[in-house]
């Protein structure tokens, strides 16, 4: 078994030296790890090949087993999203909240990296690399524990990591992975406080609770999303049903995609037929609560809301239908049932959506748009590293500045304390 | 025993009302509970005799009962504090990183409360103003549990600040008090993660650790100084005796206090010398390396360090001393020994300094200066509720503004993802 306390030992110290390493090297390595993953595609694809015949072997399911898979198209596209986190701005050194203080003090804080990171994550590949790529870039070592189901494939894709570091002469303990067969070593992982400064959990809510409940170090808790959205009667109803259907249907299977419709009672007997007609035309099932039921008689796509239906993140082509009062429901409904993650209001009315604003205390809340938009590349961050949903450091996506923290600088000339 | 899930929900729900209270609203209630102090004087004065009638009797050391000790100068001063939190600007509702992205959406971030702090205190009855002030300023409710040694003054105080509560027409469970003198509801608290957003704990290094090895919800940890001043040879020596003077004696008893000066070989036989006699004079006694130790001969104030000197935080006039090749050594004595804190470098050299500043990864990096300034109304916060010294959220001296969080607010007209 790996002993955690010498791989924290290595990353701190190859930690340290990146810490100061110039852009140019931290793009090179970047560039590097690109080249090294096309020249390795064939020793990479046949890793992945046998992780795929394992995971059939242990009846995985198709949707799992498509996630785990690698193909030539999937490692360029992973070889070159590597490509462009090297274009974004590097935040390491950015130099913010200068002053002068009245004794003469200057005083700013300066973007340094958070040290070591600690990614634990399941059964994508992709993960990866796409979580080195952020790292080295902005400045941090990653120990990396990834899922049993694609061991073979993260070694083969660790391999390219380390050509392309050794490339680039950063230290090869900048990424280190941790072969944990047995999930013997989450557990030490996230006690390992004395190395490590961030733990990024990357799967579903038992990984996130596992992490909360065990960890010694800041977990960054999130990417489970119930998400909601709310119509007023003074809505553009033709852009309602498009954003409700992008929500829904663009891709069901993520954090981001939509769960629940809140519709004001005066909208709801013109507007929810709407909604059912045109979803379910793209195979979209409904779950309503007796007052969205009795508005959408017997349609065969929908049926009765158990209660729990309404906390359920559906991550399929389900939707929850449920009529409200007006705006005081509707936030007192999200307030009890989102995840804090995305939620937003359909509206013409300023005063409605200024309020919506104000209250629902979600990651990203939304006026008039798809839920479908919370995403680093979609907010303009270039790329994204996990959604957080917990308040503290970083809420919503979070990319290269989320994976940065401050030192304060304060340059006196013999200044001492009265 | 007191139930804490119905603590927990009673402070959520005031937290929603506090998160959109308005400025006004706010200060007001500071104002009035500074008014209610005053008024309650000699209640709480009585309340507080008490408690230092009990601190005697169980022989608590008399630095520990001047801490508790309250009197009606230093209750005005608390009073005094809580109206200038008052005057400082509230940081809830500002906007920032805002973009119109290339589809047209509007994207900005704005500032909110994080919800419900849960603070851990020992035996300061300030802290319970203190607190109090700087979480209704920035729109949080708070769950304090203060030490069993201050109970009484704690209740005292909280009773004021219920009158100013009630006076600006706030929740009184904005502000929830945990009777716990069995220390029985410290676990529980650190695991109230479905009402709690922010552990703050304020006490000792036993309390930091137990709070990081047991919570579920996020800990601010810090408060914890080995401090480091490091002597280049070109320094100037008059400023630097009596920088090194300033941050060991000006109020050794507190985390920024000076623990351990390095020495560059060069400077170490004129330098040590005089630090030594500046110092001793005020009666602070030293821990010496060898070398250090053969400069120094037998002056009666220093004696040879044992190599745990050199990880312990003195709070007292106790100062080590070790003589080191130049600044890697110096970095690599720091990188080891310090808790990451306030550290600094004294020096002429630009260069050295830079490097100093690059490669010291701690919370506050000094040249030429006391490490007493890391303070937040020293280094222009107006307040502090805390120093970091953990990397994610804040680090160095929080107030108002390290005690929000954000939101992503993203304006659409009708906009869906393709």
């Amino acid at each position: 078994m790996t002993d955690l306390n010498v791989i924290g030992k290595r990353a701190k110290a190859a930690s340290r030296m990146l810490a100061t390493a110039k852009r140019d090297q931290k793009d090179a390595a970047l560039k590097a790890i690109a080249d090294a993953l096309l020249e390795r595609q064939e020793a990479i694809l046949a890793a992945n090949a046998e992780d795929v015949v394992q995971a059939e072997a242990h009846d995985l399911s198709a949707a799992l087993i498509d996630r785990l898979t690698l193909n030539p198209a999937r490692l360029a596209a992973i070889a070159d999203d590597a490509r462009k986190v090297a274009e974004l701005p590097d935040p390491v050194g950015m130099e913010f909240d200068a002053r002068t203080l009245p004794n003469g003090l200057n005083v700013h804080k300066r973007r340094t990296p958070i040290g070591v990171l600690g990614v634990i994550y399941e059964a994508r590949p992709n993960v990866t690399v796409d979580v080195t790529a952020l790292a080295l870039k902005s400045g941090n070592a990653a120990i990396l524990r990834g899922g049993k189901e694609t061991v073979r494939s993260n070694l083969a894709l660790i391999e390219a990591i380390q050509v392309g570091l050794a490339a680039a002469n950063l230290p090869g303990d900048s990424v280190l992975y941790i072969e944990d067969p047995e999930r013997l070593q989450v557990l030490g992982l996230l006690r390992l406080h004395e190395y490590v400064d961030m733990i990024i959990p990357r799967g579903g809510a038992g990984l996130h609770q596992f992490c909360r409940e065990n960890a010694m170090i800041p977990v960054i808790t999130g990417g489970i999303g119930i998400c909601h959205l709310y119509v007023e009667p003074d809505a553009d109803f033709d852009r309602a049903v498009e954003i409700i259907h992008n929500a829904k249907t663009q891709r069901p299977t993520v954090c981001n995609a939509l769960d629940t419709v809140l519709v004001h009672r005066d909208a709801a007997a013109t507007f929810l037929p709407r909604v059912v007609d045109r979803l379910a035309a793209d195979r979209v099932c409904f779950k309503a609560e007796p007052e969205a039921l009795a508005i959408l008689g017997g349609h065969s796509a929908v049926e009765a809301a158990r209660p729990e239906d309404f906390d359920t993140e559906w991550l399929s082509l389900v939707l929850g239908l449920k009529v409200v009062d007006g705006l005081d429901e509707a936030i007192e409904h999200i307030q009890a049932h989102s995840t804090g993650h995305s939620d937003g209001i359909l509206t013409r009315d300023q005063a409605k959506a200024d309020r919506f604003l104000n209250e629902v205390d979600s990651a990203v809340v939304y006026v008039n748009a798809s839920t479908r938009f919370t995403d680093g590349s979609q907010l303009g961050l270039g790329a994204e590293v996990a959604v957080s949903t917990q308040k503290l450091h970083a809420r919503g996506p979070m990319a290269l500045e989320e994976l940065t923290t401050y030192k304060w600088i304060v340059i006196g000339e013999g200044h001492t304390r009265t």
